[in-house]
């Protein structure tokens, strides 16, 4: 028997209750982390809500975990009891299929995520497989490390795959968890940078995360205005926008790429990427070593989510202050 | 006076008269050339029935050029007199622009088309800027290699663009004129091609052309069964499809480029391209770098676009017989 404490939903839209669970043998190839601090993402809420139908009850949510292995399972590598990790979005995958063995471990058709069948982080323990147990570096700044687990590698994912250059110009749609993430990424990453907000108050905000410039996301005569000019241009909102203004804003050989959980198809016309030899794509978090590249990015660079901190006891004023649009920027629990 | 003799639409789809211009003094850059073959592709259909607003007349098609250098301006560089070269859809670039500096002048915001502006190549004579007349190596089947200089380097864009691997599985949707070129290109590339055609007549010919698999473009289910296989899927038609079903023919990573002239939008889905970091993109065909990359690749491994010739005073014909969807593939005007 081995005992493990975490906050669970028991049923859809309901309040987090204090549980104990019996997690069983440890794994083979599975390491156990005591929970330090766990960030709150808005899939945390949606899964919650189950509004994307997959959910399991009873439900502990948390994927952005901070902590220090305590077991190893035999089979386990890389990792050590007592050595100081994160986990993200992805707690094992299949090591052995095609996207495995070539490093795209996190599009494993048989990945399994940190919450759902796993209990996450919103918890004193949670267990993941060795390879997805990522070392921190060491000077890397703790309260805040927890979201670059699955906001940060989201928004820092297309700058690794397409090799994004320091030269380029690149566009963030949205200043949220994961937009105002992608800014401080971007300028970081040597780039310059042009935020989109729909809110006039996030401006100033938006600049103090390294925006070179801010644009209304809204203001179709500012979006045309810059027409032709962005080589990346990384839409973090899941909401329709006018997606031909924003396409327009990509110069020659420029790349729309998507991470927000968008519902309605985008209408794509096929005249705007011929014409301008343009790109369209979307990627979820990213591998291991993606992980691992960017954790020492971030700790040189000092790039760290802007976070509030609530002690995990009060995990449901939190989730209430994320649902409610408050959160600046980014949640992290404390254990 | 410098004349020329060519075939002219006079007004919006009426049949092309047999007329004389002056072409005027050659500029300094410019290169005239003798006109030997001229291929016709769909897209002077477009222009001579002014499909897409933007066509003057008299207004003489043509822009796959085969033919001989006859004179060349004071400040033309890299080509002489008695020269074999093409000419495809470009004549002009500005040559000193961002794109233009950095080797893609087909992206150059003030390039000419070579028919239009200029008067294209159903003449006995055509001119473009000398970075735009290519020469032809040494080998090459010159009755053949009209359709190269555009539907060709169209198709061939992709692979040199995105360094596509030969051990990549590609899918080609549409087998006509630049769909059976992709055929052929692909499976002279080294890769795995699949067809999709909704013509059944058309199955043993695209094997014939190196096709390994053929699926039934409007067959639901035989698409599905090849869901998540192709890393590049090349579309060449120009009306909508099942777009879905296409996008999940894709490997993770795998991408979909556009070259059809698809004048709806094509709806794509966020979810589609994030799970499995997948692309969607278009070009339009090359530089004239990738212009004599393709006629190098495709001399040595002997890919010719399955023509049929008409001589250059039956254009009309020639031209009815494409409208009518009987060209097999590519028809060659011969002067």
């Amino acid at each position: 028997m081995s005992l493990m404490k975490g906050w669970a939903a028991q049923e859809a839209g309901k309040p987090l209750v204090f549980s104990e669970f019996d997690l069983g043998p440890l794994g083979a190839e599975e390491v156990e982390v005591a929970v330090d601090y766990c960030g709150i993402c808005h899939s945390d809420l949606s899964m919650i809500d189950n509004e994307w139908g997959m959910s399991r009850f009873p439900f502990v949510p948390g994927h952005e975990v901070i902590g220090r292995v305590i077991a190893v399972g035999s089979h386990a590598k890389g990792v050590k009891v007592g050595q100081r990790v994160g986990i993200g979005w992805t707690a094992e995958s299949c090591m052995h299929c095609h996207q495995c063995l070539s490093g795209h471990q996190n599009l494993c058709p048989e990945s399994v995520p940190t919450m759902g069948v796993h209990h996450g982080g919103f918890a004193d323990k949670v267990r993941a497989h060795w390879a997805w147990v990522i070392p921190l570096p060491e000077n890397i700044h703790l309260p805040s490390a927890g979201p670059l687990f699955c906001g940060g590698i989201t928004v820092l994912k297309p700058f690794l795959a397409y090799s994004i250059s320091p030269s380029a110009r690149v566009g963030v749609v949205g200043i949220g968890g994961l937009g105002h993430m992608a800014i401080k990424f971007a300028n970081a990453w040597g780039c310059e940078v042009t935020a989109f907000t729909s809110t006039a108050a996030k401006e100033a905000e938006a600049r103090g995360f390294g925006a070179h410039h801010v644009v209304a996301s809204r203001d179709a005569a500012a979006i045309s205005a810059i027409a032709g000019t962005l080589d990346l241009l990384l839409v973090t909102v899941n909401v329709p926008m006018d997606w031909n203004a924003y396409i327009g804003t990509l110069a020659p050989r420029g790349r729309m790429h998507v991470v927000g959980a968008i519902l309605e198809p985008i209408p794509i016309s096929a005249f705007a990427l011929i014409l301008g030899e343009r790109e369209v794509s979307g990627s979820p978090t990213g591998s291991p070593i993606d992980i691992a590249t960017l954790l020492d990015f971030a700790t040189r660079h000092d790039v760290r989510p802007q976070v509030e901190m609530f002690p995990m006891n009060q995990v449901n004023q939190a989730l209430r202050h994320l649902a409610d649009g408050k959160a600046r920027y980014r949640i992290v629990l404390e254990a």
